[in-house]
């Protein structure tokens, strides 16, 4: 999995949302808003598909070209909350997946999704 | 903002979800609705809250810890997906970027949110 | 508010589905997603809205058209759950009506969201 | 499926509201949100699920009854909904149904579910 420079992309981000004086339709509430609702755009997509058909839509072109884009709104939204809260992703994911560890110790929960009810 | 090693935090995460047994949950279709129901509990945090006071969270440490975990969920499953679809994320952000400039040109939306029901 | 005869909506919305032979796509894990994806259309529409002004929504008919739609979408897909999972929705709604007068004893919740995290 | 009084549910709705000082929360805006997360609750219960076996979850009385809150709570917020807005329900469902009918014309669709992205 290839990085990303995410100084670069959030100051293009920045420009592109200052060049259209959006900044003011962008509280975080809204941007919450706007990140759950292309989610849900992501999620249409497989609404009726089998699982399995969805784990082969990576050879589907004109699917995929949908799936990028709604997974790239997704993570446009995730910057905006991100430099608006001026959470580091990092730090941030880092102590979420301590916390799983912990909350999921993998003898107990091994092959199961009983208490499965966040990763 | 700070830049994250992605290969690196992958494999993390292939680890972890190794250990549990739980590739076997994680259908495209699967990922997507867990996607959405982490973006819907960062979404409860601000639904009775004033646009002004969600723009104040990051001044309190008791609501950040809350969005912190949330977004940090969020990415997860967003890095869940990338990795079961291929999808490389800087070409898709960039691609997305392109096709928003073209269908929000600054001179016609310039401070207007009316045809700007997609970021 | 007006009355809705169930029986009769219910059965209508079996013919629809019947003469299209969908029953096939529709699980409950589907539906439950077709629910979650119609509620995100109707959000999409009072993303970037004020408070203020969704509350006039009901004096812009262009806007109305497309809130009701929504609101239909979703109502649809509710009565396709409660038909496959045989809930009696009155007494679902009374029952949790009672969990939340519990839940939130007005002499200690009045005039607060605090611990107003559900209905 | 047996009716509700939706007059009388409503006034008991309002008189909730009211003993707790809850209106001043109650934007359409937030109320479209309070929909969204209470239909990803519902969506939570079905996200590592089969469909099959979602199908079968009205013979799990424990599972059954965070189906049927989590069913009360949407049905609670799209009736909030409906009074803020004064959708006359009835009216907004049989009005999408017949836009339904001429969308998905039973000969061109049946047994499809392609173009089948809404009910």
């Amino acid at each position: 999995m290839k990085n990303i420079d995410l100084a670069k992309l959030n100051q293009d981000i920045l420009n592109f949302v200052s060049e259209r004086d959006w900044d003011q339709f962008h509280s975080v509430k809204n941007l919450s808003m706007a990140l759950s609702v292309e989610s849900s755009e992501l999620l249409e997509i497989f609404q009726w598909m089998k699982e399995e058909d969805s784990n082969k839509v990576k050879n589907n072109p004109e699917v995929m070209e949908k799936v990028q884009d709604e997974v790239a709104d997704i993570f446009l939204y995730l910057m905006r909350i991100l430099h608006k809260t001026e959470i580091d992703l990092e730090s941030a994911v880092r102590n979420k997946m301590k916390k799983n560890a912990l909350k999921y110790p993998a003898s107990q929960v091994k092959g199961s999704s009983k208490k499965y009810d966040e990763y």
